[in-house]
């Protein structure tokens, strides 16, 4: 678990070839930042409508619904940008299109029951490094895209044993050449503890929020506290269960780390005990006020 | 419970002098509001560098560290941004100090618990009118006054059967000339239900979820939903303690109907019920996208 250095920042070779394989709003994102660098980049989507309009928008030079043969085989590296699943699936259907020595990176928002399926099953010739771009919007889809969301964010690089220093170091440049500000280094373990309470526990809280208050006149009282904290109550419920399952117990584990946390401050009211909530609010504030450092 | 139609949109007399009591990020933002468009503002507030700087800074005209009988005795519109029991006793200590019909109003960000009592004790030639700005910062100080945060900002007028409706509709202006885009009236009992739901409940779990992690490296991993989720973390204990004091029946029951909501999410997860989760997040969502509009 390491940081970026202040000396160390290099840049993705300008002479890869990019596939972006699912081109959504984190996958357009991607494929804006690079086609605005002057890299080559193609894409296969399901939707001929998304093709359509990232050609049009200049944010892909090539686009395809099917898988192209030819796109597969050009690609010097591929971001998958796909759900859990439907990644897996398409390296095992797909995988003999690439060329020897290419290779393939994710966007995915789970490691430990991802990462050692696709590496396990990848030709000897192709290399998988996996990685997690801490941004995004509460807007799915191509027309959402938009790369200065990377900007000040965190990028988290999770490789494990198989992985070599070098495609270490490529995805950090792929990372560092999108616009990532901040560009971390965790094990699959480490990286599916960290997101289950960063990540999954923030949309566990602002779903449940949503969902104990139908009072429809609250939009009318609210404050910025509360649009703040339900923002990412619009959330896409097929990717994110599909999120929750894959980290299941170690959502679980944080889920329950944070329930004994709220019941304290729930006692420490319902007794009157101003002391347990002030030293509970003195706590937050101070762990707080770390991230605006 | 309604809000302002478009037709109605009196301003505050220009002739009404105010006087702000309890210069911090509230006060001051009120108080620069209404400098900025003419009006005469003076102060009482505890510190004198804060009435140093407010005056240099020119969101004042006047002001004051102890009770300063003639500037009470000035005032045609007071403004309360005290904590609840300091408002209180205030009222009970000066109230001698203000000439008839003076109208009184506040900024307290419970009702129930206060209104009753000092429209209770107030000379029959006042009138107390309750008000709540939903807007603030998570820094407090007159330094981080900033009348930007009303803008598109909900402001509550909270009256009883007390109240008269010039008293109301004054109230009103006043919300109205700060900056506030929409105004509501609420009853007491209702105001501090809604905010026992969108305020103190949303602090509570930003306080809980910051609590339950103490691992300093975190910040190198989020992403803007937990920076968004945890900015009220930054939390005035003394202030927010009293608050969720005063309402402490009505934030209890939110904590358990948020609690519930939460359990059953969790449940969802522990027994792979994907059917569930996703139901909730689409409800979540389509609430959600109501404050999106």
């Amino acid at each position: 678990m390491k940081c970026d250095g202040a000396g160390e920042a290099r840049m993705l070779d300008k002479n890869k070839k990019i596939l972006i394989v699912g081109l959504g709003m984190i996958g357009g994102s991607y494929a804006m930042a690079l086609k605005r660098l002057g890299y080559s980049v193609s894409a296969i989507t399901r939707s001929p409508s998304t093709v359509e309009w990232a050609t049009e928008h200049k944010i892909i030079d090539k686009g395809f619904c099917t898988v192209d043969p030819e796109a597969v085989a050009e690609a010097d590296i591929a971001v998958f940008a796909l759900y859990p699943h439907t990644f897996v699936e398409w390296i095992r259907e797909n995988q003999h299109l690439f060329k020897s020595g290419a290779l393939i990176t994710d966007v995915t928002g789970v490691k430990g029951s991802i990462t050692g399926t696709v590496q396990g099953m990848l030709r000897r010739d192709l290399e998988f490094i996996a990685a997690h771009p801490m941004a995004g919007r509460e807007r799915s889809g191509v027309r959402f895209s938009d790369d200065g969301v990377f900007k000040n964010a965190n990028y988290i690089v999770v490789p494990t044993e198989r992985n070599t220093p070098e495609a270490i170091e490529t995805c950090k440049a792929l990372g560092r050449t999108v616009g990532f500000s901040n560009i971390s280094v965790l094990s699959p373990e480490k990286h599916d503890e960290m997101i289950a309470f960063l990540s999954q526990l923030t949309h566990c809280i602002a779903v449940a929020l949503m969902c104990s208050n139908d009072d429809p006149t609250i939009k009318n009282y609210t404050g910025d506290s509360f649009r703040d904290l339900t923002r990412i109550a619009r959330i896409n419920d097929e990717m994110w269960s599909e999120l929750f399952l894959a980290n299941r117990e170690k959502l679980l584990c944080q889920m329950d780390r944070f329930s004994e946390s709220f019941e304290k401050l729930r006692r420490a009211l319902e007794e009157r005990d101003a002391d347990t909530m002030r030293s509970m609010m003195r706590q937050s504030s101070e762990r707080r006020a770390e991230f605006d450092k």
